[in-house]
């Protein structure tokens, strides 16, 4: 036996990407409590030269439909990045999570050697589909996904690591 | 096709360990351009609830131990958490990616439906070996990862997205 590339991508992300939900749900509590507009989470960098709170999210969101979209071979839907409160990045991680939940077994299946062709700064790059899903999707979502996390932690925002892990 | 158990734990987490150490390189130079003890990145924290620096690269890398050992049936080794330098912090990401890369397919493969029980804080918990891997331990790896990666940038060290994801 051995896992799928549906198993090890869908739920995996749709998972992470529905953790996320309560942190927004903890840091506009905080927000309330301290009597500060929540959108102030938005441009919150951990450095200067960092990509603050809500482009963080954002591109958690865009690893995961990409993912799935190139995967199944699929065009990448495009979508604005127009968020500008905690309640559309809430809006965004749930259009995505359904997104990502909609592609079943037989479209995700069998996509470890698909090609997949990305267009970075540095040029294209070219991956197998199992190499993108494990050396670039992953990395790239956790990496994303956890970075939220730690500025609003930093923020003081009252979340745990089984927040982070999820239910 | 599929994945099999050994090519999704092993060289990825065997690659995020050696992506680790050129960030321990580049927090010693800044240390040391700006002549302080880069024994002081050790208890750095992005909160005053959360864990110092030392114990994210720990963490990481028990979780990295941990895998290979519990996939492969064996007793996980038990390592003394007596670093207190960021040399010792590279040997111990050295010694725990030699460890993790000495498992071969044929004692990870076909781990996916093995039973894993883990003692926690909240009692026992009992996973699959497949569920083990990607619900627990891949999320902790690049949690831990990142959260010492942001503590670098916080402090100014000169880190990109690509030292997180390595060559």
């Amino acid at each position: 036996m051995s896992l799928s590339m549906h198993s090890a991508s869908v739920p995996v992300i749709a998972h992470m990407l529905g953790s996320m939900l309560p942190w927004l749900d903890k840091a506009q509590a905080h927000a309330d409590a301290r009597k500060f507009d929540s959108a102030n989470y938005m441009g919150l960098r951990l450095a200067p030269d960092m990509l603050p709170f809500v482009k963080q999210i954002q591109i958690a969101c865009d690893m995961a439909k990409g993912c799935v979209a190139r995967l199944a071979g699929q065009e990448v839907p495009k979508w604005d990045d127009d968020e500008t409160t905690l309640d559309d990045l809430r809006a965004r991680i749930r259009r995505t999570r359904d997104y990502v939940n909609g592609f079943t077994p037989e479209q995700i299946d069998g996509s470890d050697a698909r090609e997949i062709a990305l267009t970075m700064r540095a040029g294209e790059r070219r991956f197998s589909g199992e190499d993108y899903l494990k050396s670039y999707v992953l990395p790239n979502v956790y990496f994303h996904a956890t970075t939220a996390y730690a500025l609003l932690r930093h923020a003081g925002v009252e979340l745990g690591k089984r927040d982070f892990l999820g239910a």
